[in-house]
């Protein structure tokens, strides 16, 4: 770490920092400017660098400590260059090919998974996706079917063959979750519930991390590495949008975050332009670009009748106008180098 | 609600839409204008409103949807005007005395937190705050102690008087932190940990909720209305500062919401200037400012060597200068119309 | 608009506010809920809408005024609903072609003009773009050659035949710049500059507005409307990213902006890459997302020597790296059913 | 600077890098780490630090650069330590007493602004505001009455004795402007108009700097700087609000600003509580809040009547509602430790 130092600093608060830094086995550059001494402290012990550099920081003398180091290890691409490939079944995420999940918002009874799981199937989607579990603003509204929902996924599966991914919200459903899910997700609003990413650590199952919606994207490695810290190493990542001014759109999706999670670290990133942007409208368009912008798949919400929906109807696809996109993604697939996990009639491949 | 159609809208689509509100038990108010259709649908049925505009803003043919009622209720003034108090032991919360929360971020060690108690109740603090359970944004810092953290806690509240919060982060420990807690604490990260608020609205016992460093007011307001709605109205606000793009400091603590929430809730509103800030320098400055704006009370961060803390060092005061702000708090408390929990020479009174 | 009343109004004040705006020649619409009263007031006069609401607002038995027509009239789809289409010499943009415009940040001197023009004009960009007014952060910074920039912006286009477009910052130098440029740039920092807009309302000259990094897609388009308002109809707007907590990309491209310009307005929409990420590593993945996304054309920093660059070298492409995304971008445009302005080989068709 | 090097850095890029610093006079300090290579380079020229930190950082081998030094020096504290006082006529701005700016948003006619005057200048205000220039998002707005509103002002300070501040908004304008104004004001707007902070550079006039709504602290004193570096020293810096995700809320006003501000630079800071909340409800509270962290003096917006102001009613103050703010400040003046520009009764002193 770097340490700037106020030009007051007596030199004997210099000689006891030094002294100090010295005996938790740092190595030390001392730069003594004009306006500003310096001190570089190079070798910090792994497990206890941020904790220094706060210790350090509240010093009254440091005017600012600057991390060298990157505060995530096993998801970064630097001692992992090759990509990961996370297994799920028959399905490859993070290959080659690109991966489309897709499903509605809510489980909200057996007919509408049903169907719309044969009509997302038919159209080239590989991933079921369907919540039992919802996370809601509102006390109000509509939070799940729970395990009667995960039953009737499990029928989906069944019948189309999809893995299907669903949401854990709750350390103490992680168990039960487990046994319907092939995918475990956690959402946005979890992001930083630590509890749940330590028990999500501690199981052998892939999981997909949605972003935090308030998360710089080192939060969101330092989030996957909790996961990864415990064990499990079947990590995906899921960019669905960030918060920001714009109230045009629930969300503002942050494209720079594909190619910068590509280059950061080597788990595979999908990307949800339904939360994304929140308006069925858009989510075309945006889809379209995640691709072509290097995502490694795409999660998009599709209903039946979005205006029946129990929850975000407004950002939900109808079956026709999502098999018009799969249409769409194709090129793009192609042009970006990769290959669809569907056929041009889309069919899975 | 108000709906506003898109200008294309068919006579056929209008008069579906008004039958399905109608049948919905609505009262419709139809009004054309030259560029624009608006529908005001009146008397929605409590339970399902959210839902039911998320399903009307899903039709094609819908521009947009703006509710009118508050998302909150139990929480909100309009039903509940005069202020609520939570009764802490023998410390009243939201009442006519500003109460002053101290002590360390994390429980390191007995001797440490007893040291910090004593300190802080000495210079006027009615309430020893203390983390054994700490969200940590890195998997590799300090954690907390755990169940033997909440005993050390236990030991200063049994020397000094104070009563004690601290937080909890899994819907696992709510039964054993709640033996040991005199407040819950539902921290910033946890605010949209739904499982977790369920759970704590399911218990008996005061809980204090911050602000979701990216919630609005609003959403807020919906979680602290998530304790409410089963049965736990014991609920205290605490502003913790947000996100924003400013890097100088940690969050941009948000000043406009002490009298914000002061309007549109009866709930007490304690401000964390620590947090708010996340540089020790503008920690006093910024408490007096929230106590100035209306605030029901403080939380701040006392630690007897900042430069030792386990964590949130550089946001700490060191006892003297917490000390030095009790003083100077004094005077603002009066000038505000409120009564000081401590005396003048720093006891508490 | 929609006025939505607080519970506690009186029958007096209730029926003062209603004629007031019957005065103003308001058709009205009341509707009392049990804990709301609501009223719509149709047909605004056009030009004080702003004005009435927030004069509206401000009486204290308002809680919230709801406007109901969008505030920008000239450039919205509404009321043109075909696309507009700007030529610049023999370039279209808004047309079926995708343009690419391309150049260094900032002109520095003749031959990094000259050479960075070739090049891009040799990789099939059909406009330059150069700063010879650079609105810097730091007064101490490189601010530009001036009209001397201008003079050899001119020499490249006599050369490649390229239009250029330039930034103008001061309502005194609109006259002067107009002179040699074809298309004048506001830039982010000038979106709200209202002097400088109406001033660039009044001339005839194609106008490039970026988008303010912290204006919503509502107030960027009312920029245009300042614009248009005067006369000057031949407006591109330019998504360039926008603001957020993100601290490792230099701003969030906002991607929605793209689809939801082409919504909301007939104006044609080119997206800034390299302002959106700030990171050259990232620009070529962006650029295909904006393009797959729908955007009209691309604007993109190239220098010959980025490292010697004065200003903008992190996030400027080599001119290799420029005609590798040349060749990468073809079949993304294709893929969305657009043309190239450019073609296979890379040159302008 | 510190530049921090990509782990694959050839031996010849370091060398050169390493040759081209010294070159350009650089003392350095290399640290080679495990993971990372390090270079301190110290003792930049001054003048083009930036540029040398972007060009640095465009070197595909450079991770990142950290400058050490502030990007501003004129305005720093560092070099400067004692707080600067601004003269305007008989008030001294900065120095022990807290000077309230009040008055209309828009000069809207003479009786208007006399009769707003005389009520601010009785209840205590010692500085008259009002626009004659006014920015607005919607170019069918009131736009401000010109110099005819600047002479209602003359005529207002002739009455009164009360300086003037108001905006300019266009270069064009400063010159007759500072005829009339004692104090020249730029506008959130204008912040980042680099061609107006030059022109007001080259004048010899106090200008009250507004943060812009998008602006770090640190761009807020960098657009300052631009100011001093041309040899106006005048210089009062407004914080005024950030744009943040909150909505209930015009603004977000940074309280955290007034304490750092007065850390990092030597010039005064004034709040404003109207635009910094946008609603009057709260205007009084976060002017108290203002005042308890330290802020040189308050601007308030106060209308005779709201509902009939032309501009920014909702958040404008009636005159009692001032009076009595005057009041309750008092209290908050003396704890703090400053001095009253008013009496007990109201009346300036």
């Amino acid at each position: 770490m770097i340490i700037i130092l106020s030009s007051q600093i007596t030199e004997k608060d210099l000689d006891d920092l030094i002294g100090n830094l010295k005996d938790r086995g740092y190595g030390i550059h001392l730069s003594r400017g004009v306006e500003k001494t310096i001190i570089g402290a190079i070798g910090a012990p792994e497990e206890d660098k941020v904790l220094i550099a706060q210790q350090i920081e509240a010093l009254p003398f440091v005017e600012r400590v600057v991390p060298i180091l990157k505060p995530y290890k096993l998801v970064g691409r630097e001692f992992h260059p090759e990509k990961s490939v996370i297994k799920v079944r028959d399905v490859d995420i993070g290959g080659d090919a690109v991966v489309i999940m897709a499903g509605p918002c809510c489980v909200e009874d057996e007919q509408q998974v049903l169907e719309t799981a044969r009509l997302c199937c038919a159209a080239g989607a590989r991933i079921l996706r369907g919540g039992a579990f919802k996370p809601s603003t509102s006390p109000y509204s509509f939070h799940g079917l729970g395990e009667d929902g995960l039953k009737i996924l499990d029928a989906a599966r069944a019948e189309t063959g999809m893995p299907i991914i669903t949401e854990v919200m709750d350390t103490r459903d992680v168990e039960m979750v487990m046994k319907y899910a092939d995918i475990l997700q956690v959402g946005t609003r979890n992001m930083t519930n630590f509890a749940l990413l330590k028990e999500i650590g501690n199981i052998r199952k892939p999981v997909m991390l949605k972003r935090g919606m308030s998360a710089t994207i080192e939060e969101w490695l330092q989030a996957a590495e909790y996961i990864a810290s415990r064990g499990n190493y079947e990590i995906i990542l899921c960019e669905r949008g960030i918060r920001t001014f714009e109230t045009l759109t629930r969300n503002t999706f942050d494209i720079n975050a594909i190619p910068a999670i590509q280059e950061l670290s080597h788990l595979p990133i999908i990307a949800d332009p339904s939360h994304g942007t929140g308006r069925w409208r858009l989510v075309s368009p945006v889809a379209k670009a995640a691709v072509a912008a290097g995502a490694d798949g795409l999660m998009v919400e599709v209903h039946p009748e979005p205006a029946r929906a129990l929850k975000d109807g407004p950002q939900s696809l109808k079956p026709n106008t999502f098999a018009q996109l799969m249409k769409e993604l194709l090129p793009i697939v192609l042009a970006v180098g990769r290959k669809p996990s569907w056929s041009n009639a889309g069919e899975p491949t």
